[in-house]
């Protein structure tokens, strides 16, 4: 009676910081996951060595090669449609790296890659809050702000493969806050982590008359936890950062509704966890921003991958795309 | 010796005065055309007739139903998915109707309906200026400014198939001019033909010292062609109407590229029309406000379908899609 062979995939995220992967089974569970420090090579060949040796030791441990139907592959300024990484300011290899054709020449599978938010929503549509959803919109709230647009069942590449920059969307055409991009006004500089920092001390400084816990805190160093904590304890300026934060938000949304009409935008990270304080106004100003068709109609969720493991399953469902 | 059978489709455009269709063959010739009142008659069912009756003698005269492979129709508020006109508020038949089925039932061919934008961008795609686009953005001025979305050579249709609403994006929030859809600061406010007559009296009342040829004309009365030719003409106020109008334009379209990264925007309607006039502060101002990976890679494009049949070929190619 011949045993039946269960396919697994690897997920590797790139983060500035550290590399994590894993190997998944097809209904989302982590089999077993490891990382290595991305800053420690300065040179590709070499942090590729170190990965090569760690990855093949994690599979060699748990399933083989054999059994592994390809890698999916989230990192900065990936190009989908090269498999290249290209000039990604916070990774130490400059220039065009051709990820996907060296690690697919090292581990004999297919190789796929894509930007964090994109494979954060294919994540969510194999494994997650976006199962059996063809249109949706996936937004990362993190340090920055990212996002994956699929629609009709695919994720949208774009002819260069560097659709879905909704992060850098204008949200602010007059006095817009500075943006890493060079753009001023981006959507990232109000909604993200640092971006929640950045109203408290505007909010602060702007109403110096009013008291607030966040006045014990060096105004350099708030950070959106700082402010959470504070709305938490129903401190008013915090709380209306949070409110400001939420319009801006819901404002952006029912504009990004207008282009693609989804079912479901889904949220991520560690901002979509501030509960009622941003979703009331946030879903409030959405609702009011929309055209009337669109009222009523789109959902809010949030993402169900869990932390943890978010980051691997997400790339991890690009391999099982991949040919 | 069999003689080859050459298909045909019909495409119907239904606008608020007239209704115009014609057959056309796959290279995007019209065959024969015609047109009826789309006002005549309060009660769908009599209009239907006389549509029926008109079409039914036009491909009669001309190849015969067996060599017709499907009628691609479109609309306002038409939806896709459901081949339904939903709610038409310049249309003189309320709630919703089932135009598909009606038609599909009086001819035993296919039909499909869309939007008049998102016509026009299939057209394109079939017979015009994105043959061979998998990603493109099309932009229609008009009275209104309306948009279909390629992305991966399909439509985005999104989840209900009202996809696509780019006209309603919110390009300025504060002091934002009022849209007929509800909201403030939309773009069809400032780029479609009565947003350019609508700067152009802004214009003419806040610089009210200033000469201008548009003085002579009833503030009430200018049209985007009055602008157009005082422009033309070398007038002050009537060439910063179009540069404020291309910058409007050209900053919202950056904007778009963040979304769907298309490979080229296409124009389409009477103000693309005005050379470079519009072109020349478009391009610098979607230049300007692209991120450094976007910049000089998308292409600012005209309609390549002649005017007369643009309405009829847009529709016309949707039926070529259908099944």
């Amino acid at each position: 009676m011949a045993k039946e062979i269960k396919p697994y995939v690897v997920g590797i995220d790139i983060g500035g910081t550290n590399t994590v992967f894993g190997i998944v089974d097809a209904r989302g569970n982590v089999l077993a996951s490891s990382s290595i420090k991305t800053q420690r090579h300065q040179q590709f060949d070499d942090y590729i060595a170190e990965l090569h040796e760690e990855l093949s030791k994690l599979i060699e441990e748990n399933c083989g090669i054999e059994r592994v139907k390809g890698i999916g592959v989230g990192a900065p300024n990936a190009n989908y449609y090269t498999g290249n990484i290209e000039h990604a300011a916070n990774l130490p290899w400059k220039g065009i790296i051709p990820f996907a054709e060296v690690m697919s020449n090292k581990f004999g599978v297919p190789v796929a890659l894509t930007n964090d938010a994109n494979a954060a929503a294919i994540g969510e549509m194999t494994y997650g809050a976006a199962r059996g959803m063809k249109d949706f919109i996936m937004i990362t709230l993190g340090t920055g702000v990212g996002s994956g647009i699929v629609s009709n069942g695919h994720l949208i590449y774009g002819h260069d493969g560097f659709a879905g920059e909704l992060g850098h969307v204008i949200v602010r055409r007059e006095n817009g806050r500075q943006c890493g991009c060079g753009s001023k006004g981006c959507l990232e500089t109000y909604t993200s982590a640092t971006g929640v920092a950045r109203t408290a001390r505007e909010f602060l400084e702007t109403r110096s008359n009013e008291d607030s816990m966040l006045r014990k805190i060096a105004l350099d160093t708030i950070t959106s936890k700082d402010v959470f904590d504070a709305a938490q304890d129903g401190d008013q300026i915090a709380k209306d950062v949070f409110a400001f934060t939420g319009q801006v938000l819901g404002e952006a949304l029912a504009d990004f509704v207008k282009f693609s009409s989804p079912e479901a935008i889904i949220l991520f990270g560690g901002l979509a966890k501030s509960g009622d304080l941003l979703m009331k106004p946030l879903r409030q100003s959405m609702e009011d921003n929309l055209m009337p068709i669109f009222k009523g109609k789109v959902k809010l969720l949030f993402s169900e991958m869990k932390d943890a493991d978010a980051a691997i399953l997400g790339a991890s469902a690009l391999a099982w795309e991949s040919k």
